[in-house]
């Protein structure tokens, strides 16, 4: 990796090869003023090049453009002082942030899904040998690894069984699925002329209430070959699972909701096979990890009695479903696999999540956070877990945020907000014209913010700073994010009081989850071994930043790891390895749960988190208490 | 029973109640002059009662219409005497109809479905105890006899399951289906509210290659409550499987095949529980025995390697089949059983029979014979079995003569030819004017003018006798079975030469076989303890005649056994009995098929046979050779 060293402070960074100078400065806990968010247009982030070699572009008085310029090298790289302020900034740069990503840690899944492969060169028949096709390929299968299997088939399969067998020379390739939970034999769901082993592929969805996400996994080398993501169009009918659900009750809403997802789904795995220019023949299950009522909307299934007391799911645990069956458009061998749930709110997302970073193999204490449009938390090691929701709402995934958007291109994602002249330095994903903030973006901002001084710990911008982007807007007091002339919408991205408020009141309900959780145990916060954070950010959220504002608790950052969209990661480790997803089923079973909803120190905890980082400046030692 | 006693011979005879006094007679072995099979037209039939009651129709001379009167009780009846060929006739009656009913001689299969019902209370849900409500079902059957047990869900099962639970008060009834030949825990198919054990059936069927029959059956009792048959549609597009097996090839011809036979089955269905005034809602499970081509056209499988050589099937043994899956107008967790095959030839209907009559339980050497549009046997007991198909034609099921149909009302089924008029006394099914004649009345015909000699050995009507019943029709010589003033059709109902060289070649075919197969293992008629014949004739099959003409072996009339029709007898047995249902599959394992169709032994025994009753006089040594 290129090393860079930024002039005056002398701070040194090893950035990624291709990684532009903006993007390092940033890595650096350094402050450039930019505001395009990387798309080359406001000109601000003007650097010098003082050693080394670059690629990039240049400004007309012989500067870079630092958004633009990536190293060929190490180099020496000086960031220009317009004033006092700016030294000063400068001269004491941020802690980098210190994730360390949750993969790092996890063992890794041995590739044996669920659906497995087998090559087999069958004996064509004669007249003292003419037995039924079925009965040639189950001898056949009888005499390799698989001896003495009692083997169930899938009726599909015949159909299509004596031409298949007889299409290449009776050479083929048998699917077999296994079963979870139950102790069955494989049943054949598939065979196909020729030796297709290396033709293996499953698509791992992540259901969330705002997005669904998909990755296309090979499973015959465990790889993944493409990743896509959308909004989920339920959203036009609900933002959150509350509204959805009431959406449901109504006529044919239901059969919508459940059509909508599917589509998506229909979308995104088409997608999938396009991207990575495969044939979507290859698909052999796939795997989903979803919440409650995702997971009863994927199916059709009437979710009525989760939002009504006593909150009871239809169930936890699913049977494979065909995909055809609810309206996927793949072949009839495909199954679909859902990480089952634990309570109304406590899905399979989280279960996913937990055994995707390995949680149930530790005996390392573990906090794992999902920050989804809900906040849910489990605590735990292989011996025991316990879990609950938070009711935290989804400003972190943007919901509630005046310019909150999901993690795509042109979202804000990192912000850095000079300390004295409150100008901020923002990162888009893609470098592109900024469209909206994504919830790293949303911690940044809010965080740099609060360490600047421009916003108190009660969540209120000060009022009396000399910095025109902070103004009286139509919602109330705002920070000027990204002006117009910068923004992809040409519209002011803004940062409003009301979407402070709405932050604060989620990382509070986060934060009094953990709380409550560990005193159920009798532990703290320093009996954790390890810190993991799941959801939707964008990739730099900002360790940091996030302890900051109270979303995390002040702990060795060590301790900390990240984990990115657990959910997703979960249903890949599930599809790859039919050992994970035993797992998954293990771990919904052993968890316990905790109902937040009516729970007196729950709520406690929760009003004195309202504040940053927290009424208790005790359980932050780190953090200031606002600005120097 | 009502005894008669018919004078002037003094032959005594027990009469099931309800009977006339013209199946008395022929119960007897005595000849009455009767012409229109009991319609009460021709007027024939004159009896006159000598003792006793009896209820019927008076003739205008004070005699009783035999076919119309039934004994009150004991009684006396005189049939009048009109010449001394009358009295000679009367004087040697035949030997009566030796036959045991197969089910005498078999075990019953305790009742213990593949689908079983469950009833259970379910405590209600309380926010202390919010378990999903599949859990909540799941736990309840593990406390029950169904501990421990792993259970597989059927995904329908979902949709309806909330509200099934709360119905009635969390009072609800599971069916679980067991599963055949896997190891694998049961699965829960169905969950219906309240206690719904008792309403528990099932349909079993026997798709014959002419006739579909279905019965349907308690699965709380193991009671059959209602019995249909019909033709088998795919008729019209073949008479035989070879000629629709051509059929299937061309356009959408199997699809055509396939549709038509579902189409009976659902009318079937629909007509079986009109007649027992049930709801279709008890249906829990089909089962099927056919043979291998029904069976491939029922699923929409396609037959072609089965009609090219090495005349191999998609497969033998079937997984169960979704009804829905096919076409059947049933709930979804109503599953198909298939009885498995064991060749081209050797089907389902075969092997459901042979477990239906329980010959694999027993030591004793038994010869199954099976009499349908193909002839297929079976030699064994419970340590080993032959089979083979004898290509024997559908004579006996009506196919290939000229006035031939099924066994339902209207056909004659019963005939007993004078032995010096060589009037015919003619019994038909229902009592009702002639349509036709089944087998059993092929048989009887046959074996009644060979008896009587108006049929040669050869097979030739005598040119010589002094009777209009012997004629030379349109297609030849022919006998005059029925006047057309007598018949439903106001035809001529005849019985040709070229009808009796069918007959011929098909009863040889079949004696062929059984020789061939005897041989084969080294043993002989001598070494039979047993003699099981099946297949759809009238109830009244007589075993004298069947022998008479060559189609049965000339041994001991204890040993022979009538099934009926087997193949529908092994499908209820596998509708109320898993035992049953995996015992058919063991059977077609272990069952040894000899292909006769290029066996010169056979050809040799074929030509041996064409005669009656045999070219070997030394194999028959109680029938005559012809009239006396």
């Amino acid at each position: 990796m290129p090393k860079v060293t930024f002039l005056p402070s002398g701070v040194e960074v090893d950035v990624p090869p291709g990684e532009n100078l903006l993007r390092a400065a940033m890595l650096a806990g350094l402050h450039v003023n930019a505001s395009c968010g990387g798309a080359g247009v406001c000109n601000k982030c003007k650097v010098l090049l003082e050693a080394g070699e670059a690629r990039g572009e240049r400004l007309p008085d012989g500067g870079w453009k630092a958004c633009a310029t990536v190293p060929a090298g190490d180099v020496q790289v000086r960031i220009p002082v317009e004033s006092e302020m700016d030294r000063r900034a400068l001269a004491r740069p941020r802690r980098a942030a210190a994730w360390i990503q949750a993969g790092e840690g996890r063992a890794e899944w041995p590739v044996a899904p669920l659906v497995q492969k087998t090559f087999l060169t069958l004996p064509a028949p004669t007249p003292q040998d003419n037995v039924s096709d079925l009965y040639r390929l189950r001898r056949e299968l009888a005499q390799g690894e698989l001896a003495d299997v009692a083997l169930e088939v899938d009726p599909p399969v015949l159909y299509t069984l004596a031409e298949t067998l007889r299409a290449d020379d009776w050479r083929v390739t048998v699917s077999l699925r296994g079963h979870l939970g139950v102790p069955a034999p494989p049943r054949l769901i598939r065979v196909e002329a020729g030796d297709t082993t290396g033709a293996h592929a499953a698509v791992a969805v992540d259901i969330g209430t705002t997005t669904v996400s998909a990755e296309l996994v090979d499973l015959a080398t465990g790889a993944v070959l493409a990743e896509v993501s959308d909004y989920n169009p339920q959203v036009s009918y609900g933002e959150d699972v509350i509204s959805r659900m009431e959406f449901a009750r109504k006529g044919d809403g239901l059969a919508v909701l459940q059509r909508k997802v599917v589509e998506r789904l229909n979308g995104l795995v088409r997608e999938l096979f396009q991207q990575a220019e495969l044939s979507p023949d290859r698909l052999s299950l796939i795997t989903v990890g979803a919440n409650s009522v995702m997971t009863h909307f994927l199916l059709g299934l009437d979710p009525r009695h989760l939002r009504m007391k006593p909150y009871t799911p239809v169930a936890n645990h699913f049977p494979a479903f065909r995909g055809r069956d609810i309206g996927l458009h793949v072949a009839p061998h495909v199954r679909v696999y859902l990480a089952p749930c634990v309570a109304s709110y406590v899905g399979g997302d989280i279960v996913a999540g937990v055994v995707g970073v390995g949680l149930q193999r530790e005996e390392a204490l573990t906090l794992f956070i999902d920050i989804g449009t809900n906040g849910e938390i489990v605590l735990g090691n292989r011996d025991w877990m316990a879990c609950a929701a938070c009711s935290a709402g989804p400003a972190f995934e943007g919901g509630g945020i005046r310019h909150g958007m999901r993690a795509t291109t042109g979202a804000v994602e990192l912000v850095h907000v000079h300390p004295e002249t409150h100008e901020p330095m923002v990162l888009t994903i893609g470098g592109r014209r900024a469209k909206g903030i994504c919830g790293s973006g949303i911690i940044s901002l809010l965080a740099g913010l609060f360490t600047s001084g421009a916003v108190d710990p009660q969540g209120k911008f000060r009022r009396d700073l000399a910095t025109p982007r902070i103004r009286e807007g139509r919602d109330g007091w705002e920070y000027v994010v990204v002006e117009a002339e910068a923004t992809a919408t040409g519209e002011d991205i803004v940062f409003t009081e009301v979407d402070i408020e709405n932050l604060i009141r989620a990382k509070g309900a986060m934060f009094a989850g953990y709380l409550t959780l560990l005193e159920s145990v009798g532990m703290t916060f320093e009996d954790l071994d390890r810190v993991v954070l799941a959801g939707n950010f964008g990739s730099y959220l900002d360790l940091e930043q996030a302890i900051t504002i109270g979303l995390l608790p002040d702990i060795p950052r060590e301790r900390f790891f990240f984990a990115g969209n657990a959910s997703l990661l979960g249903a890949r480790s599930a599809a790859v390895s039919r050992e994970a997803a035993a797992e998954q089923h293990r771990v919904a079973q052993m968890m316990t749960h905790f109902d937040l909803s009516d729970n007196p120190q729950f709520m406690q905890h929760y009003m004195s988190s309202l504040f940053l980082p927290h009424t208790d400046a005790a359980l932050f030692p780190s953090v200031g208490g606002g600005a120097a």
